[in-house]
């Protein structure tokens, strides 16, 4: 694994706890881990269970004992190590975004393509059981035609003018803000869920331009004036209209600046038939709606999606014992080793980032545009 | 009044009931109902307890006995009747959206201005209890810097393809479909705790394009081909972005496809120090977030509006003893007829017209537009 | 009407706006007021809309204008007026409890037989639509076998000690406190929904035991200390268990020391097939469970009771367009008006106060007691 | 550790993932299983990672590389075990209820104090982060004087009456039914947060009083009529009422017969100065009311309990990533190991043996019964 802050240490706990919840042909070894600074490299490796450490990134890809390269580094150096693991023959995890464009998303995909190994970008919140199992009412033509497609990713944690200038704050680091960070969660959602984007129109929208500016992380630094503050390059909110492939309107916002919402990843589908809401911060209900219900008698169920029955549920615990935002990792590694089910890839980063790259033209363009294929 | 269907009963028992609530200097007399088919008009006269009935509008204009003609007809009858009215000195109430088109809702302005009567737009959602809180918690800068405002407006009535090609769903007759009907409420709501708008971007959409044809209402019929069916020619359900003149970042959805949504007119509020949230289904309730509250204790607060020092709840019962849609109107009422707080006008009428027109032009033009001044 | 407080408030406005919302054979006219101080209760019939007033209720009683008199004073004189106007051939309202003791309220049963007149008391909560609508569901077996009722109602207003001992905290006065005033509703809604009380164990409690005294209410004043601290003389709270005569199981909590819950009158149901759950402070929902739901999709149905569909609720608004408190009355009295529906009447009133007489010789004797029958 | 069911899982992840989270002095190392049945046990161990297993759980108590010894059998095992582990100088932990019998608990507790072992009984609950913040709330006083403490433990997985008679429903075996397994986490919620039980009054229920006999569990065996069906010997809900020491009072209810209701372990906590609500099934948040609050802007808020400042809650994930069911053991398992924070050792076994045994002492002799000190 390259990297060991937040993402870092919810795949390893992933990789760890994996085993333990479901019977499987491959169980992960944590081999080693990755860094530039030896000291906190060294830290992380024991904190979390790597066997053994790397100052360098290319070291582990040319370890022979290393099979699954995983890149939980900031989103610049996805490409690089990407392609270089690939070439190397190492299958391929990635943190989302899957690049800072879609022309590099796409050399991303063609190296794993012409290398033929397996990858996966970590689209987690596919995998709450909750979700799964929209998918699968959805597939099984329980909503019928779908009518609206409506996400909210909110989020708080930079509402502060002296937060620092991280490097999620940096355009050449993290390719966009809230978009790229959060958004792109959204329209995996709407992808898994929905089925592709034909076109969109948005903006994007910063409301604090210049921040307090120091070390970004693993030795880069931001730019600052005389007085300490920086540039932000990045949008701190988004929100853009799309039309899917089949017909379906889509609107998605995502913001940072959402006081009093730490994680709220929620969305609503309405179809001809009936409505689904979902709600990370109470990721195991999902709101299901039917318009055949007996008249008097519709309204939204509350489905506490832990039993059997959900997708992934019955690995955990009985009925009401809810599970949280880990156990979307473990199930998502999962499907990848097991390929239990269909899991995001490199081709589902490529398109994810497509639309990314659509919602920014279209902030730029002031109008609408397609989504490239 | 004009018109006895859904809003003329709203209207009607308002007038009742406003002096029972509240003391005024005025109390309304119930003079005359006006409505094409007698019987028709006649049974609405005695059961919503006017003195007489008129089966021409133009007879109501011209009684000396009435000094405020209401009217609560189709959308595009309302000029001519509005108009009417002001120059025979009435003063005038109409149900929204005020007009047609900007044009006619400026017409309609400018004769109640030139004629000095007083002009009130039928926003009733503004005089519930918690968004008239809501406004005095933004008023007095509770909330600092306002970031996004987020309305969506969501019902299902229509989503049946067997429903009928009622007058609502013909453009000559109502204007716009979701937009004018329930997207301007979300507008009205904007206005009123935000701002005015700038510009949008948005577009509208029609899921079902072909109903069942017959009567309308009031002797209108739609025109059909020979299988009964007609078309519908206003929106099934609409989508925008805005920025307000403040900044603001908007989104707004208005749609009748959203099933399991009777009357979701919901909106929330990001601010820099606080967010707020509200929901017609559950209209006594205020979410209120402060980022200054106690670090571990921040939270959103669910208030219940039913006390003293909500306004208007205090002409009601003790707290906790909720009321409901049609004391929306009543308070409407009582701001109207005595100027207890500001009360949406034509004035209003017409700039949210502009924001109407300016959503079907977008639309159209597939990019951005400014919002008429 | 004798007494013009509260619930005076309540019955006008019930009596004025019935007409409006339902057709019916009778009209009810607000003949007069009465209560003893005139320029109080002239005041109140101006306001109320009574066209006259009188400052004795033995004149109301005599009256020979007068159909019905409705007893919305203090407890401790329901029983005389009732009598007495059942005496004169009133038919005659009451509000609940119906007595200071069972007893009493078994001599005012008497009198209404004796004298042939038609007797209603305000158990109004029975008359939500969500509730009459629950009522619909077990009567139609929808639940099977019922194991379980749980009510819990939670106030808050007299928290502060230094609230004042109004008449509802004597004992001489109003019977009891938590238990006769909201404790008594949560019984009704058992004996409406499950049926009689067998048996029951429980107790009371009275936190603040002495409370700043003066003038309680119509000329009524509660006797003090040197300090102006009087003593409270009834409970604060109260708790009790009950078995019902087909079995279920029940629990009661009434309470005015649960800070943050104005007005919290609350039930749950839990049957062989299915539960149900009401909440008066969101008093348009019923949640409804059917454990024979679909395997994955079983969950509570949140059914906003506001379609035609709904007992009621067609007489007012479309769906999803909330009613509120007042409209329990409005029912209410309909119900009692035309008998549209079984409306509680004294013989209710009388096996509610064996219950209430239950609870407090079971809290003195420490063991569980019969109910009365 | 002895047995490896449903909380052998519980337990055994949580002492695998307890490093993970927590700088700890002491590292879990999983030794040995312990079970008769030996493919089983075998299994087990393999798929929770132990490192052995044992077909007899006196050899675990014998070996001499086991300091610890986690008991998860069956309850009427508990005492011959834990006693026998103390002899044997091991540290005991055991599942709740602590024994059979108030005698037995008792025994078991003076064995571990005479060996001076450490001792643990896993009311996990306790340990989720919201419950362990409404603990840190009232200690600073934040409620005041507390009046109401409102339980409810609603389960429904019993409820077809086809379910078969495991050993949770013989008392020779579990001791008591919805009492002991849930009640008893109710009450020790309710000792950790309000203080000592003074004296209770309540009942108990079987509705379902024969199911399906057969193998129960572990070679146990019920017996059964011809028909194959035995007597359920245990309570299928609870219902009672109690003093507290400090004068709160408290109702409780726990129940296998609430449909809808799969784990809903929730309390209410009304206080002074304000309020506290918690449910297990939305573990993260808990609801927080206070009386001094502003004016109008007083309401219960939501907090969620996953910031750093939350106890225990810095161990796992950013704000809004919520934590489930299991990382309730793991906390409790750091405060055991770690001393971090008073953990509930036999003492609270002892005493909350004390309450389930008054419960059904007051069940028989249908009175108040005061808690065995």
């Amino acid at each position: 694994m390259v990297g060991y802050q937040f993402m870092g240490k919810a795949h390893s706990h992933a990789y760890r706890d994996l085993p333990f919840y479901f019977d499987g042909k491959i169980k992960p070894v944590l081999k080693a881990v990755a860094g530039r600074k030896e000291a906190a490299v060294k830290d992380a490796a024991d904190r979390m269970g790597w066997e053994s450490y790397e100052t360098d990134w290319r070291k582990l890809v040319e370890r022979k004992d290393i099979d699954v390269v995983d890149i939980v580094t900031p989103n610049h150096t996805h490409a690089e190590i990407a392609i270089a693991a690939a070439k190397a023959g190492k299958h391929v995890i990635t943190e989302k975004p899957l690049a800072l464009s879609l022309e590099q998303a796409k050399e991303m995909h063609e190296a794993v393509k012409e290398n033929n190994v397996k990858h996966l970008i970590c689209h987690n919140y596919r995998f709450a059981p909750a979700v799964q199992f929209a998918k699968k009412l959805l597939e099984d033509g329980r909503l019928g035609r779908i009518y609206h497609f409506r996400a909210n990713y909110l989020q708080d944690f930079i509402m502060d003018p002296d937060f620092p200038l991280i490097w999620r704050l940096k355009k050449e680091v993290s390719g966009s803000g809230a978009l790229g960070d959060i958004g792109a969660h959204s329209i995996d959602l709407a992808r898994f869920l929905i089925g592709e984007f034909e076109e969109i129109v948005g903006t994007t929208e910063t409301f604090i331009k210049e921040r307090p500016a120091g070390e970004m992380s693993g030795g880069l630094s931001a730019s600052s004036d005389a007085s300490g503050y920086g540039e932000v390059t990045v949008d701190d909110a988004v929100a853009f209209i799309s039309r899917f492939e089949n017909g379906t309107l889509g609107t998605f916002e995502a913001t940072r600046f959402a006081g009093g919402n730490r994680n709220k990843n929620k969305f609503e589908i309405n179809g001809e038939k009936g409505s689904l809401r979902w709600d990370m911060e109470d990721m195991n209900k999902l709101d299901v709606y039917f318009s055949d219900d007996e008249e008097g008698l519709q309204g939204f169920r509350t489905v506490n999606c832990t039993e059997e029955v959900h997708p992934y549920a019955g690995a955990y615990w009985p009925a009401g014992h809810i599970i949280g935002y880990e156990h979307t990792f473990i199930n998502l590694l999962h499907a990848f080793f097991e390929e239990s089910a269909p899991y995001p890839d490199f081709e589902d980063g490529v398109k994810n980032q497509a639309v990314l790259e659509a919602v920014e033209k279209s902030s730029e363009q002031r109008q609408w545009v397609s989504v490239s294929k």
